[in-house]
């Protein structure tokens, strides 16, 4: 039976898209999909959630609320790892959320997302999902940011916006799990 | 201080490149280095070691003792987790050599290639590279194939070649290491 | 009214594919179809003919004989340009073979292929198509080869093969329409 | 001995990039460079010059007279094609500046630009740099506009700002030079 895992799609760079009329970049399209389709998951079930589309400087309480009763309502279900796409703006704070909300997790749940947006040149969007997808089959139970072949324990962590980065809080480098 | 990584690559498919001579696909250039400088690794230190290029199909118990006494060798100095890329054919081969003649390994040892070469359509190479380089940072120590969002004790996989795909050799589908 | 367009392919490497399960390249599947796709082409009818899926080293003079009677058919109907996808090894023959069975051409037939297969890294294939496309609605009617923005008389090119490139006969270089 | 070409940039589209501090796409850095590296134009000398990076809607009357007076001063020197890559907005207006102060052309003088910066899924710069690259050895001396597949004089198009297209100003389609 394959793993199954919850993939909750929240918006931000990862998936903002160009567009033509205005020449800005923004949170439109879901196209995530697009780009799972270029991996190979053979043995991976995903339960896709396309919760909002959102610029997470534009996210409110509410809508970290509803990431959370979306987590929990899964939870509920049947346990599994999860990975939420978001901005990266505020995304250390909606998984401090989650992490203040969830008690006893019985799987991963893993933040992640994007400096540009996916299929854009140089984007690290493909790469911080095919981590994320692997990190949910092999992290311990807890909340998570990975990206940049980091992972980092949410309470951690902080953006560092001018190097386009995520350092971890103590300053001693990225928390990796096995170092 | 970045994390260090050994990056021993040996051939397979994943380096395989077209030949407009002869219209065929070998092992001639090593190529991985233009695939990863597409990938964002700020905390990395990768120690590349381009061992051989060969077809895995034509790995001889040498060249398998090789790749053992540079891991050794590697593991004398400073410890660190390994990825090597191989051929998929003989991968579990040489990994299970691995196995049997190294103890109380200090980092995992991780397996990937390709079905197909990186760059070509449709290739699986930057997402078996992409998922090895961040499994190395979280697996336990053990050696480990990874590969489409799958990892598997070396002990536990083989490969099936029609549906060019690794699987599970007690039948329940993929060895993920959480679940 | 669009402009139309006829596209015979006959194979050649700018359709092989790479087969995962003998590692060789070969004519199998048309694909033409999912790169055409990636270009914007607004008032084009391309009117499509899949005539064969050749390594052009293994055509015969009847499959010269059928890309004649093809394009003659085409003619006796709405008369328009022709693109001819086919193996650079002989396709130099073909065209002077169309080139001396076919009198007062109302359009030109441009015959194009590639050095490395579409998609694979560093294809000259997308380059080929999307170059002989517009050449289709330029050039005068007549036989001509379009390859690596280079424009040929069918009678003043032959291949190089030690350098993958097309190269005039007379040795003063391309045959550019307006130089 | 090769086919000389100019190649002018003034920004636009094209050119654009994504700025990962600021999330907005600017004209900034030149990076045609990098795209037509990965096309074969072995028998083509490109002369190019970086004129301006800007938006077409902030290109000025100065702007307009200072590519006129780049096209002269080439002129002057080796008669050889243009290609001049523009902001699609005023494309049209730079390109009827020209043909207004230029007469006796030697070579044709192409405008092209892009819809989606070079670089970004589903952008059709690479197309249009190809195109335009190649009709400037075929076309006829005079003011052209190559894009999406078509070639229009550049007194009988403008642009179709809702379709992101260019369409023949007489309604009836693009003006191919054959047809």
């Amino acid at each position: 039976m394959a793993q199954r895992i919850y993939l909750i799609s929240t918006g931000g760079t990862i998936e903002k898209v160009y567009s033509e009329t205005t020449g800005t970049v923004k949170n439109v399209d879901f196209k995530l999909d697009r780009y799972l389709q270029s991996l190979r998951l053979p043995d991976l079930e995903i339960d896709a959630v396309r919760l909002m589309n959102k610029d997470s400087l534009e996210m409110t309480d509410a809508d970290r609320d509803l990431v959370l009763a979306t987590v929990r309502a899964k939870l509920v279900g049947i346990p599994a790892p999860f990975v939420i796409t978001h901005g990266t703006d505020t995304m250390v704070e909606t998984g401090l959320h989650l992490k203040a909300n969830l008690s006893d997790l019985p799987a991963p749940i893993i933040l992640t997302g994007a400096m540009t947006p996916l299929g854009f040149e140089r984007s690290d969007g493909l790469q911080n999902l095919t981590e994320s997808l692997i990190a949910a089959r092999i992290l311990q139970p807890g909340v998570w940011l990975v990206m940049h072949n980091e992972v980092f324990p949410i309470d951690r962590v902080r953006k560092d916006r001018e190097r386009a980065v995520f350092v971890s809080l103590d300053g001693t480098g990225p928390g990796a799990a096995n170092s």
